[in-house]
Order: structure tokens, then C-alpha cells, then sequence
């Protein structure tokens, strides 16, 4: 039963916690902390390497990386479906604003927005 | 244009960046950098609510979280795209060994498995 | 060969690092990813914990976090080492700030500075 | 009323917090979140830095760096100050089980340990 959809993605990962009784655990402020420990641990896949190693990775460090990205999106997913929104949705509505914050002209290639 | 999918997600914020000469910072590493950050401030959104009050959200609360999973969702999104792998395809295949490691019958209703 | 300050833990670590030749790695951004991904797995800990029960940790527990938190202290201490600054100094001078930013009668109870 | 040394940080920011009765907020778990969200702040400085140019911050880079790390350790003492424990104590048992763990001839100049 795979999901191709992140709509059956959600739906898929409702049911695996729903079975397991996990639904107690997945309150938005723990679902939103294991998130960040699995981002932690995706950053942790990179923190030695040097930038073009990241660009060229091993197929067992992206194996890695493919599965620590999955555990990522699975809380997030999960976050998302507990407090119902759809990510899709706001992840358009950011980049809308983000083009109003960023013009082309005057960010174009140039990483003074950061500081 | 809005997107309505992962992958027309996927193009848009790969043409976000493209037109801004932003992929020279975007390699791997850069990417899970910046997605820890952005979990991070997802995070903070939570830190200081009791679980109640996180189910619970004001409508700006919950904006900021929209606003904050969608910077985790892009940077995720780039991140999959620059390694070339399917982020519903990795989640889905994560879900199947994770039903392997948790079968319903031992882990019902108990995080035992988190030590 | 116990380091009983900060001072000492400081060199303990550089010399850690020195034998090992691993100085090549420790660049304040590796660093400083490194501390996000530990400080990722203290957080981990503590995820499916209710606040009470993060209160009253079982010795294991403890065992676990002591852990964590030491590695995220190293790569601070290897961090602020690196680029030369004193963390204790760095800290008061935070504190001083907080001082202003938070006045007493203003937040006494309340988290209204979280947003 | 400066701190020099980390028992007086610990007792300083003890005080920052009861004063304001934040303690309430302090729960082992909250701080946790809090320390997370802070090493992702400090992450966020370097995210789009090349590691040469991370070895040579600007001054106003530098003193961000210095503010990020001071939260950092901020909420460190504070969770170790909650949980009870001796964080230079725990860092120096943490050297001793490293030490253990990666004997210099064996890990001499290489990331092996990495994976």
C-alpha cells in the first residue's frame, strides 16, 4: 500500500499511529520536537563533509540522507495533519511572500540578505 | 501559479532559485543546514506551551507555525531535488521499515521504544 | 587528567582534536552543525516525555541527557575556541542585554515575549 | 555583577529566572526545546558561509556568532542546574568515554568514525 500522494502520505501515517496507540505521543509540541531531532540527525549526515562531498555522495551516506529526509517529512507531515493545514498550501503561501522579500534585482546572487 | 503537488512544488522553488543565482549556496550541505535552522524556529514556536495550549493554538500562533513548517517543507524539498531522490517515495519506503521495527502487538500504546 | 573549569575543558578538547588530527574538520561551520545535530539528539530525549515526567528522570535517563548535553557543550567550547572568544564572557554580556530586553516588572509570570 | 566562572553563570541566570517566575516555563523538557531552537539560531549564522569564510567571520558576524552561543549555553546551565548535574564533570566522563572510543592511531586525520 504505497502512498504516491502527500495527501496518502498523511493518511498512511495517521493509520500507523492510530493502530499503535501513538496518538497520545503526537501532540503538535512533540511532534514539532521530534522534528527537529530528525533534522538534527539529517544535518549530522553532513557536518563532516566538505561541499563537494555533500554534492557527491556515497550511495550509503545518501541512503542515509534518504532516510533521515523521510523522518523529516513524516513529522512534518504528521504536525501539519494534527493541527489541519495543508502544507502544500503554505509552503506556496511562503514563497509568495518570499518573492515580494527577495526581488530578483536585488538579491541576484548575492547572499547580503543574510547579513 | 500555485503548485498543487510535491512536484510542481519541487520546480517552483527550484525556479525560485535559479533566477536569483542562489544555487551556488544551495548545495547538500548548505540545504540541511538550513533546514535544521528553519526546525529550530518551528521549534521555538513551541517551547514554552504546555502540550494543551499546543493543541490549542491562537490563529497567530498558528500562522507562524504554517509559516515556519513551510520553510522546513522548501528547504526539504531542495534539498531531495538537488540529491535527485522522491521525498514520498523515500517517506513511503522509511513507513515499511518502520512497520517492521514496531509491529502493532509489541508496541501498542507505549513509547518502550524510546528507551 | 580531569579539567575542573571551563579553561580546562577548553584545552582538554583542542588537544582531543590535535592528536587526532582532526583539527581539519573543526571549522566553526562544521562546528557549529555539529552542535545543532547534538543538541538535536539532547532534544530527543526528552520528545515523548510529559513535562512531569522530564522532571523526574529515571537514572538511565539522566544517564542519556548528561550525555548529550557534554557533547553539546564540547562543540561550543570547540566553537568558541575556534574563534577566539570566551563563552562565560560572552554569556554575562547576554545577560546584560536580557536585562534590558526583559524587565522585571514587565514579564514577572508571564511568556508574553514569546509572541 | 559579572559571572566568571560557570557555578556563578549557573547561579546568575538561576536568579534571571526566578525573579521574572519563569521557572514555571523551566521545565527540563522546555529547555531542551529552548536549547534546540537556540543551536539552530547559531547554525543559521553559518548555513550560506563558505569554511573559509566561517574562518574568517566579520566583526558583526562574529558578535551574532557570540550572542547565538550564549543562549546556547544559557539554556545548557539552565537544564543542568534543573536536572542536578555537573556539566564540566559530565563533559570530562564524555572525553574519557571518547577516548575509549577513538584510540589517535586509529583514527588519526580520518572520518572514518563518520560512517
Amino acid at each position: 500500500m504505497a502512498s504516491d500522494s502527500l495527501a496518502e502520505l498523511t493518511n498512511r501515517l495517521k493509520q500507523f499511529a492510530a493502530v499503535r496507540e501513538w496518538d497520545k505521543f503526537h501532540s503538535p509540541k512533540n511532534l514539532a520536537m521530534a522534528l527537529v531531532a530528525e533534522a538534527g540527525e539529517l544535518a549530522a549526515e553532513f557536518q563532516w563533509l566538505e561541499r563537494v562531498e555533500s554534492e557527491n555522495l556515497t550511495q550509503e551516506q545518501l541512503a542515509r540522507v534518504k532516510s533521515e529526509a523521510a523522518d523529516v517529512l513524516a513529522y512534518l507531515v504528521r504536525l501539519a495533519d494534527r493541527l489541519g493545514f495543508d502544507l502544500i498550501e503554505a509552503a506556496n503561501a511562503k514563497v509568495e511572500v518570499n518573492e515580494g522579500r527577495f526581488p530578483v534585482e536585488r538579491v541576484r546572487g548575492v547572499a547580503s540578505w543574510v547579513g
